[in-house]
């Protein structure tokens, strides 16, 4: 946490605020470096951050998400707007590697100077998406981005951390998945601000549709809550993008006047705020202890001589002094 | 956080140690509940805990994790072991509803009294599953399995929990799965203890082994390291498990041996101390200074006037005092 300045902060920071893709795509990579720098970074970006749209991407492997987004991209660009895409991959906690497939797909967008295309790793610990993600998308948004994508690949946890980085949740579905469109709609349902059939050309979208539309009937909401739309696209010919974003911006309408985007852009910052002075203090049960409290205790409970909460207790009890 | 004793907590405890599964199911259920009794059971419990082999199963969804699970549980039984099958279903945030699909074919040992089979819902925050899913192992293991499996749906960071939970990770492929498996391989190449080949009757699956085997040997291990065996497996026709279960033990030896069984319940132990003292940290944020302050300081990093960090200080800095 120290303030380990190299001076060259306080330029990077000017110069992504000014828009420069290289110091942004460094900025970010200070981020996923989890950078003692980035206390610097952050207070030199906060007051510029607050003005961009983020919009989640998600759904099961196969459904079209990095041809989606890539879509996406094309007809938020046609509207003049300038938009940055971060690809989280929660899949890849270790290596910090992304999938290569998706990457190529988005090369259409690679020479627009108004886009900003960034694949980050997620590490895979307390607080790993819901730290560094917003802070990425606070280099994104600083940068003079009107909106911001996050696409994330995988089903299950990650997506729904997403939602609740997300301004707005797209959850895109397909037909012809099997058993992956059934595993993942049993977590989706709660999540979606918009849902999207993806591949809408082939046989078995309307089937996906009604489905959808019943499951999402069945849930109960609250009077005057959003009700998501279902739309159809064929993102590998760009159809159907046109009304995913009049959507996007219909519900970011909606979430303005509710004060659910106050809301959630305070619930996000809460959560960022947390997940710092949590890493922070784990960072001083580890090293300010020598990690032989936390060990001693770990052992004792795995002996048997001490149960978790008790050894949480003393914990506590010795950050305290 | 209270000991809000209902005064049947020793007995249920006891009984439970007895092997009641009606008792387990019950802790269990306290354990979902995130019960403030909690740390009355895990007193009661902790000292009979240890003599476990926790194996995680996981893998994309639809390579047959349920059917293998089933027919593992069938090889166990048919070698005397107690089993225990914690289903832990993180695409689950919400409703805590497991996948209907997955239960079903469980119902092969629904009425084995040597058989526990539990679906526990994850909750979807910082420190959810490395909370709750040590806690549940802790009640099946002082109820007296030998073995528990954990299976968890889906891909993504909960994968990479679940190895850090388990003594031995299975990570299962099918052949025919298509962009699912290759998204898959990113995260899973580091966690697998030993990958199972499921379906390999079906076309594909010898090539399935031999990308398997080839991305294993481009892993760099250290000197003494383990190296992940590849079975294969029809789990839907009982075939394979055998040779599942020899190399689970094969496993189970060398973690004994090389000192790393050790080493991963300690760090086990430590995530759990360190989830349960970051969970009553958070709720004194929340409770102790009525929300406002955490809430004040999530409205000044919104409005730009406060960086993150600087806002984690000042929550650290209200705890200390």
């Amino acid at each position: 946490m120290g303030r380990r300045s190299t001076g060259n902060v306080p330029e990077l920071v000017e110069r992504a605020r000014a828009g420069d893709p290289r110091a942004v795509a460094r900025l970010i990579s200070l981020v996923e470096d989890e950078s003692p720098l980035l206390r610097e970074v952050m207070a030199g970006l906060v007051a510029y951050a607050g003005d961009a749209q983020v919009v989640g991407i998600t759904g099961p492997p196969g459904v079209g998400k990095s041809t989606s987004t890539s879509a996406l991209v094309g007809e938020l660009r046609r509207a003049g707007k300038r938009v940055g895409v971060l690809a989280v991959d929660p899949s890849s906690p270790f290596s910090g590697g992304a999938l290569l497939g998706d990457r190529v797909r988005m090369q259409d967008h690679a020479l627009d100077p108004e886009v900003y295309i960034r694949s980050m790793a997620s590490r895979g610990h307390l607080g790993g998406l819901s730290w560094t993600t917003p802070q990425a998308l606070r280099v994104l948004d600083a940068a003079g981005c009107d909106v911001i994508l996050v696409e994330t690949v995988g089903v299950g946890q990650s997506e729904v951390e997403i939602a609740g980085l997300a301004d707005t949740t797209l959850v895109l579905m397909a037909p012809g998945m099997g058993d992956g469109i059934q595993a993942a709609k049993a977590g989706i349902l709660e999540i979606g601000d918009v849902y999207v059939i993806n591949k809408a050309d082939r046989d078995g979208a309307d089937q996906v549709r009604r489905e959808l539309r019943s499951m999402l009937a069945l849930a109960e909401r609250q009077e005057g809550a959003w009700a998501p739309p279902i739309v159809k696209t064929v993102a590998s010919r760009a159809e159907g993008l046109d009304e995913v974003v009049a959507e996007i911006d219909r519900h970011h309408a909606w979430l303005a006047e509710s004060g659910e985007l106050a809301a959630r852009r305070a619930s996000r910052a809460r959560d960022e705020i947390e997940a710092i002075a949590v890493t922070a203090l784990r960072a001083r049960w580890g090293d300010v202890h020598g990690r032989g409290e936390l060990d001693e205790l770990a052992a004792a409970v795995v002996a048997g001589d001490c149960d978790p909460y008790a050894a949480a207790d003393v914990l506590l009890e010795s950050f305290a002094d």
